[in-house]
């Protein structure tokens, strides 16, 4: 069987890393404890296995977990899924390390272009490339050509656009391309050799595929994107289709700062999340009552022309919960009860069922409370 | 002027949280230095403005910087890359919360549904929603149409696949969709209530925009997705196409538990960057040579199949550090002077023909090392 092998820190003490390594291992496969998997293909194929325990030089354990390849579809997104999707909301983890088997890493395919490419694309050999940004957001197609005219005669290899400057009215890309092309084929007439262009594409992934369309076709020789920013799995799809070479931009690469109140109680519902499912307090995420309390007055307050968007706390939710948990959302909020109903085995429905009337007699215990 | 406000909290102390609020308000924007700015308009429109400054109660200061509504560019991408895009790679920064400008929040729209959506597609009012995972994943489409039956008898309001459940062969998700769909029909038949069923959808954007459309047409009345996962820009073209409401899940959440070494040096490799931009040691990103190092190798070593990704050192390089660079990556490197070019005015043509210059130079000292 296929695995992918995920190198982990926990940190955590010796006298804890073997069970949490376990925890892991189930949370970023069935989300489900063992006992609750109710047929042995899904134990032998599907949840993952912990491998080596090492204490880490810089704090806790190393952990090596495998995954069957399978769990991740053979796709961009389901890997991030498996590697780190709900662990990352875990303080105690973080994501050191992956190794793939051929099956994915030919799924995924890396670089079309790569150093050769990039260096065929340049006309560069036996030595380090040269390359520099257009700055700053805000100038003109014309003023950005000026300096692409610039450091095309001065013999660079690479112009590219800073990151920051995007598709906008006043400097469109088609416009950007057209003038920065023809004033670098202008300085190749002078000089016999051709710098590399490569616009900044940003976008919805639409807009992206326009974008790195117009762009090749008008004479850009690569372009330029910021894979966490746009996504990984985006990223991956412009890739597979640009048909030039692809530079990287890091930004965004440590998206945490983004403090978790902005990012899902305010971001999401932004981005268009009519609804957002989040960790509930005391479960088994270290979301407490206050972070809660603000995440779903996040997405329920009133913002000018913009919906509220419908808590759904969860995460190690219980049934006997359901009373502490209406109470402190009120009315709008949508309860969601994962594994511990699993617990139940034959008696799912009726366990299911007591879910549904309590919140039922909840609710008209206090007709028409908000929460929080 | 339209301006978007961002509230950052910058761990530094008192008597450089002035100086340190402006530096971050230049990188966001121009990436430049005041003094590179040639026009009063760039300075007047684009570059962002320190607003209040006042101690934090957690850790060195809250400043409010607001930028131009222009840099945006009204793009859900863009956005990103303005709020948090190198910022976020710099240690003593984090996002604290955003303040949108109408035009802003009108171009992204926020939920479709709402909650009120959400409450009409599952038809229910005046009380919590109740709401239930199908785990776990590596189950067949019937193994979980018959959970999804269960819960529907026992009166759940929504039904959603774990967040892990992908479309895969052994349940792809036209299958599990017509079967999960078929069950609560059926027990719709017998207790007058219809379940609201949201299958995952998960891949890069082609992908999902067909899971979409397949899962609407099958019956689903809504989807679940994991916008960190897919990227906040694609999830918002997702939102804006789907055409039933979008549950959100939180997975990734917490991304920068991926680490930088993985992130930058091997996922982005993997994902097909054919070169990727990273800050140098010694420039105004926390990298030290360690990690640069690493990262080079990551992205150069061989890797069965998968073609090696250029390294393309940046952030605050001068020409005065080429010789070292070059030594230190070798030849197959790009690299890539910024601001530091722009310091020279006038004298940007000679100043860039001098970098280009040193680095045929250092090359041609050392022929053919391989750096590192």
């Amino acid at each position: 069987m296929e695995v992918v092998r995920a190198l982990y820190r926990l940190s955590v003490g010796e006298d804890r890393v073997a069970e949490r390594a376990e925890t892991l291992a189930l949370e970023q496969t069935v989300e489900l404890p063992r006992s609750c998997i109710r047929y042995s293909r899904i134990e032998r194929e599907v949840v993952g296995r912990v491998g080596a325990i090492e204490p880490d030089p810089r704090d806790g354990f190393r952990v090596e977990i495998r995954y069957p390849v399978e769990t991740t579809a053979l796709d961009p997104a389901q890997l991030l899924t498996v590697l780190l999707g709900n662990a990352s909301l875990q303080e105690d983890v973080a994501l050191l390390d992956v190794e793939l088997p051929p099956s994915l890493r030919e799924a995924l395919g890396g670089p079309r272009f790569g150093i050769d490419g990039v260096r065929r694309a340049a006309g560069v050999e036996g030595r380090p490339l040269t390359c520099v940004a257009l700055k700053p957001m805000g100038s003109t197609a014309e003023e950005l050509a000026a300096l692409c005219g610039t450091f095309a005669r001065a013999g660079i290899d690479v112009v590219k656009d800073d990151h920051g400057i995007a598709d906008t009215p006043a400097c469109p890309l088609e416009a950007r391309v057209r003038a920065c092309v023809a004033a670098i084929d202008r300085a190749a007439d002078a000089t016999g050799r051709r710098t590399l262009y490569a616009p900044n594409v940003v976008g919805p992934p639409a807009a992206v595929r326009r974008q790195v369309e117009r762009a090749r076709e008008l004479g850009a020789g690569a372009v330029l994107a910021a894979p966490l920013v746009l996504g990984l799995p985006a990223f991956w799809e412009l890739g597979s289709t640009a048909g030039i070479p692809v530079l990287a931009h890091p930004a965004l690469g440590g998206a945490s700062r983004l403090a978790l109140p902005l990012l899902l109680g305010t971001l999401l519902r932004l981005y268009g999340a009519d609804a957002v499912v989040f960790p509930h307090a005391g479960g088994r995420f270290p979301f407490g009552h206050e972070l809660c309390h603000e995440l779903a007055d996040r997405m329920r307050r009133p913002w000018q022309g913009i919906r509220a968007a419908l808590p759904v706390p969860a995460g190690g939710m219980s049934v006997e919960r359901v009373g502490e948990m209406v109470s402190f959302y009120g009315d709008d909020a949508m309860l969601l009860v994962g594994g511990t109903l699993y617990e139940a085995g034959d008696g799912l429905e009726a366990r299911t069922r007591l879910f549904v009337e309590r919140v039922r007699a909840a609710a008209a215990r206090e007709p028409g409370r908000t929460g929080l």
